[in-house]
C-alpha cells in the first residue's frame, strides 16, 4: 500500500488529467522539465512524460535509468510506466503517441520550441500513401495547464517551503558580521552562499546579489571587487533550494549612519513593502497588490524609482505564477486563492543616491497572508 | 578610435549580418539570451537583439539600463543602438520592425517558444482594412545562424578558454585531499565549488558531480549524503565559469587499491579517451571522434557501459556545439575545424561495480588539437 505521504505526486497527475479531459485533449505531452518534476518526481535534465486521461508515461534515456526506475517504482504501474529511450525524446514520444490511440495531444506553447513543434508535427503526420497507417495526430499548443496548477501549493510544498524560509531567514539573521567595510562585494557574496550551503540548501536559488554604493541602484547588479565603504546602503539579494524549493530574501543594510536621501528610500520602501503584505489575501488581483506598494512610493515621489514588479511566485522555480506586478504581461490577472505562496518585493532606485528593496516571502491564507520568513527589516 | 582588443563583438555582428544576407533575410531576431551575449556584450537575464543588415538594435528593460549603456558605449553608434522597453519586449520588437522596412525577419526556432512566435506573428500581420498600414512582416524559422558561428571561437574566447583551462586544471591539482574516506558526497562537492571560486571563477558551470561507489555507475549522480568508503572509486565532474565561459573536467579516483573489475574499467576509458584525443585533427567529423573512443570500449566489451556521447563544445555554454557523439541527432554531422573548443570525456558504467570517466578540454588545432586542461589523469 502506497501512502499519500510516500508520492505526492499520483494526486497531481489525477488534477492534471482532469484538466486534460476538460481540455478536450486526450494527453499532454509534458516537455518542461519542471513541470515533469511536478508531476512525476523525476528530477533529471532531461525526460518527457506523457500524460493520458487514464495514466502516464514516463520517458528517459540511457544516464537516468536507475534514479527513473526508483522514481517509477513508487507510483501503481497502471498510473505511471517507465520507457528507457536509446534514441531522441520525439522518437519516442512518437512511437508511444502512434501506440495509443489519442488524436488531439496537447503541447506546452511555453516551452517547447518552434523546432521541436516542426519536427513533432512532421513525425506524426499521416503517411498518405499507407492506408493502413494511424490516422494523424494534431498537436495542439496549450498554456499554463501544469503552471496554473503548481500555483497552488499542496501540503507536501507548504511543509518544505515553510523549513525552505526557516532556515534562509536563520541565514540572514547570521549575516550581519560579513557586511563589513573593505569586504569586497565577491567576498560577502561568497560568504553569504557559504551560509546557505551550510543551512542544508543544495544550493543557492540564484546568483546572490551583493550591490553596494552606486551599484545598488542597480536592481539587478552583480557582485564585482567593489569594496564596501562607510556611509553606504548594501542591497542582499539571495536565496535557496531546499528540496528542490526556492526561496528568496532581500535587506538593504547601510555601513553606519546612511545619507539622508538614502534614509528617505529606505523609510518609503519599507512602507511600501509592509502596505503590499497587508493588501495579500485571497481574491485580490495581482495588479491590486502591486498597486499597493506603487502607490506609497507614488506618494513618496518614488514612483519612477520603483521599475520592477512588486513580486513573484515561488515554487520549483525561483520566477513563477503568480506575477505580482503592475501588468501581469501575458498572464491573465487571475486572483490569488490560499495556497499561493510569492515574494513581495519593493525597492526604489536612484543614479547617484543608491537603491533600497526588502524581500520577504508570503503565503496566501484563509484570510490573508503569513509571512513565511521571519528576519528584522534591518537585520 | 576603438580598439580590435576593447569590442570583438563588432566583428561578430559583421559575420551574423554576413550570414543574415545569405539567407535571403532582412534581418534577425536574437532571442537566445547567450546569443545576445556573444553579439554585443550585453549579459541580462532579459533583452532582445534585432540584427538589421546594417545595424543592430539592442533592447533592454529598466532593470539594466545602466548596464546596457555601458555595453553600447563602446559600438560606433550606426552599429549598435540601445532600446530600454518599459512595456514588453515583444511589442519592442514589432515597433522595430515596423519602423524599418524589414519584411522578411528570421526568428531562432531552436530557442524561440511556440507561444511567443504565435503572439510575434499576430502581432506582425499586416492589418486588412488599413491600406496606409506597412505591408505584413514574415517570420522565418532559422536554424543555429549564431550558434553555428559560436562553434568556431576566435582569439578573445580562445584567450578566456585557455585561462579557464588553466585555472580549473590548477583545482584539480589541489584536490586529492579533500577526497578522504569519512566524507561525505556533498562535503566533497562544497570543497571542490570553493575551490573552483577560490580559483577565480564566477561560479560552478553546472551542478558539481561527486558519484561514489555504487553511485558512480550514474553518470549523472547528484551529490549525497553517502560518505567516501575505502575500496571505492570516485568520479569527480566539476566545471567552473571564467569571465562567462565555461571549462569542465572529470577525474575519477580510487581510495586505496581498487576492485579489480573497476580496475579493469580504468584502464579501458583511460585508453578510449587517449583515442580520441589522437583522433582530432581538422576535417574530421564528430561521430569519428565518438568512434575512435567507442571502439576501443567495445573492444573491452564495455560498448552497452558506455551510454553517452564522448564530448560537447565549450563556451558561453557548458553544452553547445559541435555534439562529439555516436548520432549527432538533429544536429549535421559536420566537420570540425580549427577554433573549436570541446570535451573529450568517455565512460563506464556498470552497476553492482561501478563507473570510471574521465574528461579533458581541447581545442581543434591546423594539424590536430591541443589538450588545455593539463590535469595527471589519476591526480
Amino acid at each position: 500500500m502506497i501512502s499519500d505521504r510516500a508520492n505526492p505526486f499520483g494526486p497531481r497527475l489525477a488534477v492534471v488529467q482532469r484538466n486534460i479531459v476538460a481540455a478536450g485533449l486526450d494527453a499532454l505531452l509534458v516537455t518542461n522539465l519542471v513541470n515533469v518534476r511536478y508531476l512525476t518526481g523525476f528530477s533529471g535534465t532531461a525526460g518527457v512524460a506523457v500524460v493520458f486521461r487514464d495514466r502516464c508515461m514516463l520517458a528517459v534515456d540511457f544516464r537516468y535509468a536507475s534514479v527513473a526506475r526508483e522514481v517509477a517504482a513508487i507510483f501503481p504501474t497502471h498510473v505511471l510506466q517507465l520507457t528507457i529511450v536509446s534514441g531522441g525524446f520525439d522518437d519516442a514520444v512518437t512511437s508511444l503517441l502512434h501506440q495509443s490511440d489519442a488524436a488531439r495531444v496537447g503541447i506546452e506553447g511555453a516551452s517547447m520550441t518552434v523546432s521541436r513543434l516542426q519536427a513533432l508535427t512532421a513525425a506524426l503526420a499521416p503517411v498518405i500513401t499507407d492506408t493502413s497507417a494511424p490516422p494523424g495526430i494534431t498537436l495542439v499548443p496549450t498554456e499554463r495547464v501544469v503552471e496554473r496548477q503548481r500555483a497552488v501549493k499542496d501540503r507536501f510544498e507548504l511543509e518544505t517551503l515553510r523549513e525552505a524560509a526557516r532556515r534562509l531567514s536563520g541565514v540572514a539573521r547570521r549575516l550581519r558580521p560579513f557586511v563589513a567595510e573593505g569586504r569586497s562585494e565577491l567576498e560577502v557574496a561568497a560568504a553569504i552562499d557559504a551560509a546557505v550551503r551550510a543551512a542544508g540548501f543544495e544550493r543557492p536559488a540564484f546568483e546572490t546579489i551583493v550591490a553596494s554604493g552606486p551599484n545598488s541602484a542597480r536592481p539587478h547588479a552583480r557582485p564585482g571587487s567593489r569594496r564596501l565603504a562607510a556611509g553606504e546602503g548594501v542591497v542582499l539579494d539571495f536565496g535557496g533550494v531546499y528540496d528542490g524549493y526556492c526561496v528568496d530574501l532581500t535587506r538593504t543594510l547601510h555601513l553606519g549612519p546612511p545619507m539622508l536621501e538614502l534614509l528617505r528610500l529606505a523609510r518609503a520602501v519599507r512602507e511600501a513593502h509592509a502596505a503590499a503584505i497587508a493588501a495579500v489575501r485571497p481574491g485580490i488581483v495581482p495588479s491590486e497588490i502591486d498597486r499597493a506598494a506603487r502607490d506609497v512610493l507614488v506618494r513618496h515621489g518614488l514612483g519612477e524609482a520603483f521599475g520592477h514588479g512588486t513580486g513573484h511566485g515561488l515554487g520549483l522555480e525561483v520566477h513563477e505564477d503568480p506575477r505580482i506586478s503592475k501588468l501581469p504581461g501575458a498572464l491573465p490577472n487571475e486572483p490569488v486563492v490560499p495556497g499561493m505562496v510569492f515574494t513581495i518585493e519593493p525597492g526604489a532606485y536612484v543614479d547617484g543616491i543608491g537603491g533600497v528593496r526588502i524581500e520577504d516571502d508570503v503565503l496566501v491564507t484563509e484570510d490573508g497572508c503569513e509571512v513565511l520568513t521571519d528576519v528584522p527589516i534591518d537585520l
